[in-house]
């Protein structure tokens, strides 16, 4: 739990109390691989902020895996547009590879709410983190070159999601062929 | 100034003082149709609460304007990547008519946050916002038929964006041609 703490004292002070309903609220889970947090179809109950390991969210598209999402340690995560409006999604949250999470309901996020509302804080840098995922990742689909998309990418990730994500699903997240993705990386590897 | 007040208070009660500091910090604004509140390359000085009119957000693709934002009476705009990251943009924000705005300059949002942390409410529902505009988007560009994109358009936007902006910056928006949508309004009028 220590490295939550030091996860949010970024972005606020924490006195005793406040640290303490948090730890009691928070909800430990392990996750295998492939295992869903939310399913398609699910309300989204909960943010989850990964203690280790790595997740994704993804939608299908003609019967196709599009990833959108990757996180890995001390980042946020959740089928978010689901999570605000508090409908069912047509994303799933499932783990890459076995992963402890920590699981924030959205009923103790609103109590965080009303006990200070600095945590306010808190619900504005997941939602802004995730509007700059979003936003970036549709202009690079819309103006860069494969190859510029994956150097963007590389850039603009931790090093864990670049180099231990599957290579088609970064292909699907930046909407290239898995084939140019392979040959991208061939090409940059020589140069 | 009565309306903003009006429109900030269905997020948090505002005690006189609280509503004295941000009626003396917003300064109001004149837009001409076609004039840029910020231009391409310009880092977002500012957050604008449209008090009346029409304005909206785009960027050029191989020449031409893609419009990726809207709003009209009572809510928010800007570039918003830029606003966040405080980095230039490539996108534009500009008048679609004649319009009056309230402009919320990034030191007076910093200023509010610090005097009462209500007030990051204020910027993670602007966030949430944006978040689900563009993620509505992204979605429905890859799923649906043209004629759905329209009439999920027609169905979540204020009738004032549906009626008033220009035919083919909603199709630009939807990632249909001009032509597609002219023959839905056709076959949706007859229908």
């Amino acid at each position: 739990m220590e490295n939550l703490k030091e996860t949010l004292e970024k972005l606020f002070p924490l006195n005793d109390s406040e640290w303490n309903f948090i730890s009691e609220s928070l909800v430990e889970r392990n996750v295998k691989p492939k295992e869903q947090l939310i399913k398609a179809e699910q309300t989204a109950p909960a943010i989850f902020l990964v203690k280790s390991g790595l997740l994704r969210v993804y939608h299908l598209l003609n019967g196709k895996e599009i990833s959108t999402y990757f996180s890995c340690d001390e980042q946020f995560i959740s089928t978010y547009t689901s999570f605000i409006t508090q409908k069912p999604s047509y994303e799933i949250l499932e783990a890459i590879e076995e992963s402890i999470v920590y699981s924030i309901s959205l009923k103790t996020l609103d109590q965080l709410y009303k006990m200070d509302s600095k945590f306010e804080k808190l619900g504005r840098y997941i939602a802004e983190q995730n509007y700059l995922c979003i936003a970036n990742r549709t202009v690079i689909m819309q103006t860069k070159s494969a190859k510029d998309k994956y150097l963007d990418f590389i850039a603009t990730n931790p090093k864990k999601i670049v180099q231990q994500v599957p290579q088609h699903q970064i292909a699907s997240f930046l909407g290239i062929a898995p084939e140019s993705l392979s040959r991208i990386r061939k090409e940059i590897l020589i140069s």
